[in-house]
């Protein structure tokens, strides 16, 4: 990107206090931007910064009054941290949307349609039936099952695997390796110890502003016409796992590394740290947040609490436990005084 | 699929009471089935649903009789469960088996023979000296290397990699990402701090009926002539980590993200939960099972324990120290007022 | 490989006592080694093993004086051991780099340029403006981004893929379905509960001697000049999480299925086992070595320390903890009969 202060400043609906023809190439923090670059400030915490900001220009609340000189320009906004993300979005958009055309060889199925301005990388691969939205970009060893939908300005990184069926909405980001519909772990238990595959034959949806990192599996729905479904603007780190028929709500987001048992329903706006294991058919409320590696056995009905631990128990319930678990040894010796010392006192009141 | 249930009934030896004409297209529970559909009954506590059910057919026991009237027809069997199941993997194997045929471009090296019926997905690869039997399906971006050796009847999703030497029985399924034949993680320390490569040179075996998930690694055993094994029937799901040398016995199923350390021998018909993690050099018992994220530091050499937590331990002794551990503060404050108790118990005895 | 005995000796400077024309055909263990095979003898604790072992040659220290006959040839050098490691090196190499040329179709963009002795297997793919060194191993199903770097003699098996930007070292592994410089995970929140993608600009960046396993993935940094750094020597097993950020020092080895969060610093020479979490903006000291499923919530800054658990402890303390633990149920027991007591006590003080 290279925009001046003056196209910036219009993108946002501010006013610029400054040099307007100055060139910014580059989001930064205020802390850390150089010349050419843009930063933003917020937090009056932060306020000191402005004063030594190398950054070109600096995004501040319409109503600031410097207190000292500032050698970058100012834009003046409603709300600078808002500003910024919008502009963070539109940088993220211009390199991610740089691709365009056909690599040879790539391979298309019959009756596919495939919308504008897509990219198709070298070794792609699109089945049979596929429909694929406009501006899309389909990047090299990337596998498109028969039958699956793609939205508007999504993006699917070299070696994305869609399984036939899958559903992918708009805006989506899908990182290397990540595989969408692959085969819910179903077996019949059979009277000799062997077992006998159930067939998977539901699928995957991802709806709108969904992104998912790079190595992660979600299994299709176990039952024709159910599917696994991860909700609008979801974000899924890489390496995780979900099973069977779960459904992850609205803008939760899950980090590395994670496992979601077959046929749980994750709530809205949930946070999950590394490394937690979640149990099969549980119900896990909204605004729930999990520190890493937690396992949780149970359903969590109550909205909004912080958990962690192996089962989970409420943050400060289960450090306050473990500092005593560590106090074991103490708390053992100490008890075997006691014994000893009643022992001894009960001689003592009886030989009194 | 599509047959009409008298068709059905022949293929499971079962007597038809009711129309035998009906059109049957899909297996579903007698809780759900709609017409069309074929459902069972096995557990004379459920007996209730098939007096509703929407089921166009259900299997039943022969000595099953009525005590209200039933829309759907019966097909009479020996057993039911076993019947469904038969059911259950010939639908399988109908939708599994629907690819055939060469896309283009693919690749095959020198010398690699190909049985019938199969399906190469268009950028297949196929090394040298490789042997793959009848009705084998290599999905787009599978990788087959050298003198690799793959039975009847196998699938091979997009993007299995099997590195050069692994052999993979008949019946087996593979799903995308999964990787067979990596090299163990195998270094010998040098005085200076670094580690030189020890080659790994054995291979991996997969024996008939495995099934793998997406992105799960099998190590290759160490030594040439030596192999990590998987034996008959196994079901392992995704992100899984399999060890150099590691053996898993026959029909033993292992859930999401557990690893299984270097030479480790896993019995028959264990069954271990998601997040589990298996020290090295091992013997688990068979019919061992452990539940979600336990460690297991030990070899387990009793059969058929429940096991959990880490380091692992019987799953209600597990649980019983689990509540106390919530106690500790509890447990602590007591100990704390026993002592102060005691103090001044042996002041009063003394003022006595 | 096939060497002579004499060939051996002299690669590695030593001098042979016994036949010297003998085949050499692969390394072994002294207890397991058969003809046609060499091995060493290190620790004197091992050399009975000597008089018994098949192997055609045994490499030992230049001043061994045998105790009783010994049929294999014996290679006297300063150090076997160090000796035995530069065989295992040069025989690994020899197995490595035997692919040679250019299968068809793979790709290669614009103004990249590729060194000598370099394979390139079908369906690789070579974006624009990369460098690629000699004697590079390009397996089948590899992806390499525009502006990537590799180094000479690095091996990058099938369906590794290196983004944009990457830049890999000399003498590198890397295996099947790892993925170097996927997106941080940074999103930044907005008040109506959704999240802004944060453009991820900065790269990973793997210095010379690194060996990464299978399916594990490296983030790159968040911004650009920033590098995710993997430092030359590092051992990564499969199915790792690597954060933005995160550098690794120098020579440390990890295990498989261990997770590292954002912007933390591990040092040199640490060993992590499998499983293990590893929180954000932490810096743990040189020669940290940490047990499996640990969890480190906080920076390490004592060098050369052994911890486990969650989180982590000294292993001493951790297990002396656990055993307590197990107890739990007893010492709550004795603790409710003190309290009995006590009371009893006291009434039996009052009523004395």
């Amino acid at each position: 990107m290279e925009f001046t202060i003056k196209q910036i400043a219009a993108m946002l609906g501010g006013v610029v206090k400054g040099d307007t023809s100055a060139k910014i190439n580059m989001l930064a923090k205020i802390q850390e931007a150089k010349p050419g670059q843009i930063a933003f400030l917020s937090n009056p915490k932060y306020e000191h910064f402005i004063y030594e900001t190398k950054a070109s220009a600096v995004i501040v609340k319409k109503d600031f009054i410097p207190k000292k000189p500032i050698s970058s320009s100012l834009i003046m906004v409603d709300d600078p941290y808002s500003s910024f993300t919008v502009l963070l979005e539109e940088y993220h958009k211009m390199i991610s949307f740089q691709k365009e055309g056909i690599e040879e060889p790539c391979f298309i199925g019959d009756n596919s349609t495939i919308g504008k301005s897509i990219y198709r990388g070298a070794f792609s691969y699109i089945g049979n039936n596929v429909k694929i939205g406009d501006n899309v970009k389909v990047y090299p060893h990337t596998y498109i099952g028969d039958n699956v939908v793609v939205g508007n300005n999504t993006i699917l990184h070299p070696n994305v695997k869609l399984y036939a069926g899958t559903v992918v909405g708009s805006n989506c980001i899908i990182h290397s390796g990540t595989v969408l519909g692959s085969d819910g772990f179903g077996f019949a238990p059979q009277e000799d110890g062997t077992y006998k595959t159930i067939p998977q034959l539901g699928n995957v949806i991802l709806e709108d502003n969904v992104t998912i990192g790079a190595n992660t599996v979600i299994d299709c729905a176990t039952l024709s016409g159910d599917s696994t479904i991860v909700r609008s603007g979801v974000k899924l780190d890489n390496l995780i796992q979900v099973a069977h028929n779960v459904e992850i709500g609205k803008n939760t987001v899950i980090a590395a590394q994670t496992g979601i048992s077959g046929s749980t329903k994750i709530g809205e706006n949930c946070v999950f740290a590394g490394q937690v294991g979640i149990a099969g058919h549980l119900v896990i409320a909204n605004r729930t947040s999990v520190g890493a590696q937690a396992g949780i056995p149970k359903s969590i009905k109550e909205e909004g609490q912080k958990l962690i631990g192996y089962p989970v128990l409420d943050v400060k319930e289960y450090f306050r436990s473990y500092a005593l678990f560590k106090q074991l040894p103490d708390i053992s010796t100490r008890l075997r005084q006691l014994e000893q010392k009643l022992v001894a006192g009960q001689s003592a009141v009886k030989s009194d």
